[in-house]
């Protein structure tokens, strides 16, 4: 019976070499899956056997250079020297190799008509301010004012009250308030669903932003040819009792990026209509901005359950 | 006709997914593959798509969960804070995962009776002090005075003359000079081999050591049952004009570490007899150590050419 292929690896090429460098080859495969047998977790040892077999055979496909295995030592170190609380090079090389999106996508099958999942980016921050709903997260953050509202519902299409919502985003200048040095909290905020599932608030219109792409990422996507920015969006991170944690984005119909998103993340599903207010058009909520143009968007929730 | 398999994958599973979650976790990965093509270099593109046909396999064959995907990004943060200009956890992660030793095999496919090649490490040090022929290279390293001789030659059974041959290890309490917080350089030298390509040097006897285990890739192996210990071993690097450079070890028969080396590098052509001389046995350059035992070594040494 022949082996078992594993997924995802359709297309690989098998290399020649001589027999006997193959099985030289083969049997440190073989030496280093069985250092991991003595594991006392069968989890983490099938995680340490399958990385061993992928990561051998991703090098003995390509024959890999001890020139570019220094070059892959050197990335990794530059990367770990510029993460820091703030900064998360590992997450953004998880990011662009759309590892974080499998994962994603491994961890959140579809479920009936719960909204889709998509990736949480680096960005995220605990404890952010919590906002009543209807409120303003901008918090000063330079951007259009865009009026966000929506139902949370579950599956069964029964509202869910109380669920928290986290919302994150760039400033029209693409930057977080974390990338900024003056220890800001702004564009970021939790809010939770009313009795009836519920929520609305200020936030401001989502505008493309490029990954930080200052270092070694930034410079790998350069050398492939590749943009580092983000299709225009808004993150959100949903929870409540009894259902499936939610984190997702919408997208910005209509932006340049929609077809080349540098993390993988766009889904047909999650792509959003913001309607462009004019300048004098009465908000939802009453509340005066003044002669400027807004958004508005809406975006229902579905929570698949736990 | 069925895809080719890439080496080394065998034994890995298949897991069981709906064909639509097969099919979008498929179309991911060709999404990734594809987002290469532009790379100026074919090589840079051939191996971003290698490592994404890899890693994603890896992903979904394992099922990577999303607290997992989180304890790799949180391991290799912290690899990357330990990593100083001395200590490289990256590089004892490739060793420790046998990646090391693989990219070695693939680079120094055997030459007729060409010494074998294994791991370098992370512990050599760029501008070793020279030292002549038949000198002390320890400079005050703890450890049993070791004398090592051997000649240098090419396959053709020739004598390669001025062949530069660095030497590194650890003294006896298992300690590398830059492991140490005082700057000093002991236990490390290069020196040329004579005109009829004999080379001699006083060194001490190497002793099991473990790999630096305070960091993630220590309590990685904990996890899984291994030792940290690497085969009591001398480190050598030979380069002359002409010549493919050899990077190896010799390695001390009748180590109690000789079957589990911690990065794989023990090959039985580098297991050598380190014979004990008893205290007063005449030294071999006439040197006086006074009363104590002494060890002597003899390693000949085969280029391939270039
Ligand atoms: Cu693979
Ligand atoms: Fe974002
Ligand atoms: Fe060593």
């Amino acid at each position: 019976m022949p082996p078992e292929r594993s997924p995802g690896d359709e297309g690989t090429h098998t290399v020649e070499v001589s027999a006997e460098q193959a099985a030289r080859e083969t049997a440190l495969v073989e030496q280093v899956v069985a250092s991991f047998e003595g594991a006392e977790s069968p989890r983490l040892k099938q995680l340490m056997q399958a990385l061993t077999r992928h990561l051998h055979a991703f090098a003995r496909e390509v024959r890999l250079t001890e020139e570019e295995w220094g070059g892959a030592i050197d990335f990794l170190t530059r990367a770990g020297h510029i993460t820091t609380e703030t900064r998360q090079e590992f997450v953004l090389l998880s990011d662009t190799l759309g590892l974080s999106m499998q994962t994603i996508a491994i961890n959140n099958e579809a479920y009936q008509d719960a909204t889709e999942a998509t990736v949480f980016g680096p960005f995220f921050v605990e404890g952010a301010p919590r906002i009543d709903n209807g409120a303003d997260l901008a918090f000063g953050a330079a951007g259009q004012p865009c009026w966000v509202e929506g139902r949370v519902t579950g599956t069964d299409g029964n509202p869910v009250s109380g669920a928290r919502i986290e919302v994150w985003e760039a400033d029209e200048d693409g930057f977080y308030d974390v990338q900024y040095d003056d220890g800001r909290t702004a564009a970021r905020a939790h809010l939770f669903s009313d009795q009836d599932g519920t929520y609305r608030f200020w936030g401001i219109t989502p505008t493309p932003y490029p990954i930080p792409y200052d270092g070694p990422v930034g410079e790998m996507l350069q050398a492939v040819g590749r943009s580092p920015m983000r299709t225009s969006h808004l993150h959100f991170m949903v929870s409540a009792e009894g259902s499936r944690t939610l984190v997702t984005h919408i997208f910005v119909d209509g932006c340049d990026y929609l077809d080349r998103d540098s993390v993988f993340g766009v889904k047909e599903s999650l792509i959003k209509d913001f309607v462009l207010q004019p300048p004098g058009t009465p908000t939802p909520d009453g509340r005066d901005i003044g002669e400027r143009e807004w958004a508005s968007v809406r975006f229902d929730i579905v929570l698949a359950p736990a």
